[in-house]
């Protein structure tokens, strides 16, 4: 045995058992091997963002003898298989002391790497990126791609079926736009893969995780902490941390507007006239629209469009004025029959296709140019767009949409491959926004929001939203499914998480009820941002402005949201500074209750507040379970000292409760009388 | 190169081709391997028949290097990979003179093999049994496992989703009772595999098949011919031959009805007095029946019930004088709570679990013990129950049910895993039928009639029936996909083959229309043998006697197949002789038209029939393809030279062509007045 900053090796039955600070991490014997090489052939087809991937494997190969050589910086291991195939694995530890292992296939053609990680039958996994399904990852796999999330997302659904006949659109447990190649585990390390190819981590063995890599080398980090707090302080120290969001976030909802500038106005004004808080207008539409056989869509073209939005400019600086931000959209294509795309191409600043000709991807009735971020002429070109047209003209903010689509079959300026690019794809995007606002010192008062991320989107997203929820009560694709989103994200370092009120997917048979969009406006009003969205098919969904009923409802929630400013201001105000998530799992502050671990709706929002949103249709009391502490009931100032209770959960009073010993506690008190 | 009986092996760089008759069978070179050996777990699910199989693949390895060694009878060829993992392939020639592949892996952990065959692109491949998706079988894997058919084999159609949702039950389009490792080439040879292990038969790439072997060694026998009728004979002098049929069957239609001795003479009454020919009536519940929550189900304990058969061995034999045979029902399973079961336990000739303890199947709401046919006694003993219970009642014939659902964690009396012998179980239980007939002296007298199927089955298996088709119109599912279903089987070198008239499975929104049954009944004139079946919802179904439109419509088509009894008997008896299929491809005569390799819903019925039944709702007219030859419509006499032609096709005309020059036209002709 030797030992290097808490890295033992020791040498076992001829293998070797490899532990930091004291928890098994590897295991490795010619019967029970930890390491595979192999070579396949990804088959990976894309259809507007659902994409089929299969492996055609040429090879798996077991690496079962290992042999062990020290290093000055630790260990050298050669993996093989008689005298044909090997592997290496470099063990060591970084500048921060995280564990590092480094592998890497030494035959040419070897192109995939399996490891098995050791593990407990008792452990628990989070993490992986944005998880709409599961939170504990443990008992399936998780193939990591950022993509669409899938409509319906359970095939036992009928929505998921008619979606699959449709464009394979339907997707399943593990499709989400952001997945990450990182891990929590209950024995309290995490373990981040520096990679951006397709990988599979499975989670499904009891005594290891097996995690496969399509490509010849892979790069692990892992650290320890004695706390999931002090973890994740250490895991965003890693992969970085979002600045805290603009003040005019906590002063009310942002309401989802299309169909110009006097339609904005009239619903505002009707909004604020019914007392609800406004802090903002998003208006997708800003830049024109194109009428397709499915209806109205954007147009990719981004720059204020005067026909639609008459004196947007002065009404941007006018509603600022008013506390009230204008907030614009733009994702990374460019419309090919327009002329940003002209512009772009012009440049040589679209990726390309096999022939040297640029790509351009179909949308449903256009095609779009795909600007190059590996490039850098590109990427600052598309910057200064971004700084000229959106940030010049008085945006407070805007949707940076999409990121999960570069077609594999691409080719980039940067000479990678576009297989490994993809999922690196939504952070580059990200970055991009990012430098945006950096470099015009607007970071802190413009806020973008995005759905797609990847490793880095720690720190370059400022806010993440849910993405495209159906309008419906699925635990797969509905309400419920926000929640594990936000708790996965928080468990891989993105603590800032919000969603489309009310939902937006809105297809086939599927309509937005009164009760839903309530529901999700209740559930909103304790999470870090409010925003609405009319849905894809405005005129199916339940809107804001339905009734009197919906706009005080509305109102009061709002006002809610805003009572709560201080308090939700400081958790994003930690989160900035350690990483600790807004949205909590309970374990994070109850590490000795058992149960914590396993529940997958109901969080903390900061330290002091216990959210358990209703997500069924049809309920007016809900069941809840509260870790040992002095709970108030938010509502009806009920107390608590743990355990399940079953409380009245009208509309309008989502089950909420505070800690009694807050130092918010007067706060939260308030809310009774709202 | 040496020559050994038409067998070419050619050392080429650093590998070797070898070819037989002309035909490139296997290439191997470093880069681009034949042969791959590994490890890896069965993870096998079955829920009343349906299977979820997946292989928790350890490894799988390119023996990449090759060494020959010239052998008295052959060639030995040694693969490796580096100096750790080997197998080794016999290349000989059998007693016949067939070419004779034997692997073998060498360790013994490893248990998994993938063999690649040389292919053209241009192949057409048909064959693996009974297959009602797909009849040329290149572009797609063949997953190869006996197991219920699937109900929709679609993942596109609304009956599959649900039938997913609800068993597991939808199946997919290689889903069968009867698969088989055993496909023709356009090439001209046939390949049969003798192995009984789950095999994968993947003919997706251009240059090679790959076939995939779940065991740890393999033997294929591969044999040529100058056509494919001579193929057939060869094919079928390998795997047997049915017997002829019992001369009855070609007296008229075999009615399914099920309620006692006094339902059964009524519908027979009724029938006769409307004129329709019936040969038999079948009755699934002979044996009595068993209340569920799903409904009646036959009671699985097999002799005649008297409570709901009262006087049905007089019957039986009054029938019989009046040239009307009674046709029953048997499985392999006996009902755990009756009788049989408690005899068959008490010899311990039940199959056993992990601690010696009888297998009991849960099959909805009862449990059956497993017959062990591994058990020459138990076997023996079984072959009693069906001379004693159903032969010397009188029957004269039964349906020979099931032989899919052999559970792979199952203890056998021969020490064989379950895993291997689940494959062969269908003709196991044929040969049990068989022999019973055979030993009784009953071979070509009684008929039993089976769904599922192996290798063996050609000779065992006295007739097959298509099972269980929705009672609907779809392509995967319904009266359509019996088609392939037969030729696939024709190809796999089983030439008998009838489907139940009007479909099985009605469940969800199914309800077999008039039209269906119609349409059903016009495609069976022209099959060899007529039976129909009330579906599993009887009441929701159109039945034979639903009205006299339909009665008399049975009494016209039976009189159709009465007619053409000379024609079909001597091609049944064609097919006992040489393998020569009943139901054929058309490029069996036609080998030089390219169409014929194409067409999987038109095929010759006998030498001179051609046959394109109408399987789409609403239709009254038929557009198929003829071959050049001189074709007369039987229902017109309009004659045609080939082609694509568009006919009328009205309710019971079926459209059939007739050779003009054939020995039998003035019997054709006569068609046309009936």
């Amino acid at each position: 045995m030797r030992t290097l900053q808490n890295i033992h090796l020791t040498r076992i039955d001829h293998g070797f058992s490899l532990t930091y600070e004291n928890r098994l991490i590897l295991r490795h014997t010619p019967d029970a091997p930890c390491l595979w090489a192999g070579a396949g052939v990804a088959d990976i087809e894309m259809f507007r963002g659902n994409f089929s991937i299969k492996d055609r494997l040429d090879e798996k190969i077991a690496l079962t003898h290992a042999t062990v050589s020290d290093q000055p910086d630790g260990w050298a291991i050669r993996f093989t298989r008689g005298d044909a195939v090997s592997a290496t694995l470099d063990v060591s530890a970084d500048d921060k002391g995280r564990l590092t292992l480094t592998l890497r296939n030494d035959a040419a053609r070897h192109n995939r790497l399996w490891l098995r990680l050791a593990a407990n039958p008792e452990d628990h996994i989070y993490g992986c990126g944005e998880q709409f399904s599961y939170f504990d990852l443990r008992g399936k796999p998780f193939p990591l791609w950022t993509s669409e999330q899938g409509v319906g997302r359970n095939k036992q659904s009928h929505v998921t079926w008619l979606a699959d006949c449709k464009e394979n659109a339907g997707g399943d447990y593990y499709w989400t736009f952001f997945p990450q190649p990182t891990f929590v585990s209950t024995q309290k390390y995490y373990c981040h893969v520096d990679n951006s190819c397709y990988m599979n981590f499975d989670f499904s063995a009891p005594d290891y995780h097996e995690l496969a890599f399509w490509e010849d080398n892979a790069t692990l980090r892992i650290e320890c902490a004695p706390t999931y707090i002090i973890l994740l302080e250490k895991l965003t120290a890693l992969l970085g941390r979002q600045p805290a969001l603009p003040d005019w976030v906590y002063d009310g909802v942002t309401l989802g507007i299309q169909g110009g500038t006097e339609v904005c106005q009239q619903k505002l004004d009707v909004m604020r006239q019914g007392g609800v808080k406004v802090n903002g207008i998003w208006a997708q539409d800003w830049s024109g629209i194109r009428m397709t056989s499915f209806g109205k869509r954007v147009m990719w073209n981004w720059k204020w469009n005067s026909e639609r939005y008459p004196q947007l400019d002065t009404r941007i600086a006018q509603w600022k004025r008013e506390g009230v931000q204008f907030l614009s959209y733009i994702n990374p294509y460019v419309a090919s029959d327009r002329d940003l795309c002209e512009a772009a191409a012009r440049r040589g600043y679209l990726t390309k296709d096999a022939q040297g000709q640029d790509y351009h991807v179909e949308f449903g009735e256009f095609y779009a140019g795909v600007i190059d971020l590996t490039n850098p002429e590109a990427y600052d070109w598309y910057k200064e767009v971004i700084k000229k047209n959106l940030i010049e003209l008085g945006c407070g903010g805007w949707m940076a949409d999409f990121g999960e689509y570069l077609p594999t079959d691409t080719h980039l300026h940067n000479g990678v491959s576009a297989e490994i690019m993809h999922n690196a794809w939504p952070a580059l995007w990200a970055k991009c926004n990012y430098e945006a606002l950096q470099e015009t010192g607007k970071l802190g008062e413009i806020l973008f929001f995005m759905r797609a991320g990847y490793t880095g989107s720690q720190k370059y997203s400022t806010m993440m939203w849910a993405g495209d929820q159906n309008v419906d009560w699925s635990l797969d694709d509905g309400l419920a499914s926000v929640i594990p989103a936000a708790l996965s994200l928080a468990m891989s370092g993105h603590g800032l998480h919000h969603s489309d009120i009310g939902g937006y997917t809105t297809l086939f048979e599927m309509k937005r009820s009164k009760e839903l969009l309530l529901r999700w406006c209740d559930f909103s009003a304790f999470t870090p941002m409010m925003r609405t969205h009319e849905g894809n098919r405005p005129g199916d969904n339940w809107q804001f402005d339905a009734d009197r009923e919906t706009i005080a409802h509305f109102a009061r929630m709002t006002t809610i949201f805003t009572t709560l400013k201080p308090y939700i201001k400081q958790a994003v105000e930690q989160n900035a500074r350690t990483g600790l998530p807004v949205m909590r799992p309970l374990f994070l502050h109850y590490e000795h209750e058992a149960r914590a671990y396993t529940l997958k709706y109901q969080y903390l929002f900061g330290r002091d507040l216990l959210v358990a949103p209703v997500y069924e249709e049809g309920r007016r009391d809900w069941t809840l379970w509260l870790p040992e502490d002095n709970w108030v009931n938010v509502w009806t100032g009920e107390t608590c000292a743990g355990g399940e209770v079953t409380v009245e959960a009208p509309l309008g009073k989502p089950p909420v409760f505070y800690r009694a010993h807050s130092d918010w506690a007067s706060l939260f008190s308030s809310l009774r009388h709202i």
